[in-house]
């Protein structure tokens, strides 16, 4: 796949990068189950992540005033906590178990696929989360981002075109010399639409072993990969 | 040298990380050389350099609205060349010259230093340089951050006190969590300001060898070192 303009990848994580599912499900195990809470900890995780869009959404429809993801999922979780019937928590516990973002782990190939990328080009997040929590997740998982850009930096949530267009231009690239790298269809249908170049890695199991959303590509984009070491490979790196 | 809370260095990187003066000249020389011009290059990156803080001084006092380094790099060097009757470039030609400050190289001890740093801290860019000018910066020279701060994302070009808090408030941390590091004295005295702890790295041939500013910590800054290596051990990693 020769892609000679393309300098920089801009990547969506969670899901694409990490593995926020299990990654969610253990921290929230290894710090509520301790307190005597026995729960489905996998369904805690995606009843969770089922509040992000929606809580992102009143960003974008300006229903609220920016706020970043870290807060967001700090709003979601003191929801989440109330009707999972988990009480008792001090502030400081529930800022620590919504720092569970930070500590995200990459899929199996994740390291080894970014290490042979990040030869050839730029990395960068462009991803909803907020700095500290990319910042603090690629110490923990090992990411080596060339630059962490995405929403806190644009000040706009993805899908909105401002995440791409800003993103792209604090690189100084053109979108054409960017390609967004996600394993969404409509995070990639957006990116293009803005001028990137676009690269689907599928990620079956994102949502648990029933995953139904995103389970292949759906568009022609310009790589289709299984793994990040098949993106290096198609990418020649 | 104990300093338990610091979770992020924040650098300063003209002259601090980098060997701006040396950098510039010989790009100059091997771009303007085989055109034909015969000058002192590192007379032509100090005047260069001369014009960097006039030039910011536009943009922080509100004559100008926000414009990013290379940009005000560019109109320097546009100044420049006319003074130094250097003349026929392209725009080609200008921007490919104005992107040497892209193109500068570590200290040799930068790159063994930061990377020793890194396993202990975050180390992120509190430059006045903008986001693409540190990536790309980065990819040429070997530097590890884990983030580029500083101006651009800041929309604040120090010492301005915005500078200093927004990379802070990016990183989720409070001032005294981090620690800039410089090899200027007024930089670390507005960052101390702000609360945050205060690294003096000295590096004498800034300037060459006839430099009479900043030779020396001029304060009692947290640290004082003379080099990353040194820093590295001072601060324990």
């Amino acid at each position: 796949m020769a892609v000679p303009e393309v300098k920089a990848l801009t990547f969506d994580v969670f899901g694409t990068v990490v593995n926020w599912r299990d990654s969610i499900a253990r921290e929230a195990k290894a710090f509520l189950g301790p307190k005597g809470y026995d729960r489905d900890w996998h369904v805690f995780a995606d009843n969770w992540r089922a509040r992000y869009q929606p809580a992102m959404a009143k960003v974008r429809n300006g229903e609220r005033p920016w706020a970043k993801l870290d807060d967001l999922h700090r709003e979601n979780l003191v929801e989440l906590l109330r009707e999972t019937e988990v009480s008792g928590l001090s502030d400081g516990d529930i800022d620590y178990l919504n720092r569970a973002w930070h500590r995200l782990d990459g899929w199996p190939d994740t390291v080894e696929g970014l290490t042979r990328l990040k030869r050839k080009f730029i990395l960068a997040t462009l991803s909803n989360g907020n700095v500290a929590m990319m910042v603090n997740m690629a110490k923990h998982a090992g990411l080596p981002w060339d630059a962490i850009l995405g929403a806190e930096v644009a000040h706009a949530y993805k899908p909105q075109p401002e995440a791409y267009d800003r993103t792209a231009a604090f690189l100084d690239l053109k979108p054409a010399q960017c390609m967004m790298v996600a394993a969404h269809n409509g995070d990639l249908l957006a990116a293009r639409g803005r001028g990137f170049h676009t690269a689907f890695v599928s990620r079956p199991l994102e949502h648990g072993p029933n995953k139904t959303r995103d389970v292949r590509a759906e568009h022609d984009f310009d790589v289709i990969a299984d793994s990040f070491i098949d993106l290096a490979a198609k990418l020649g790196c």
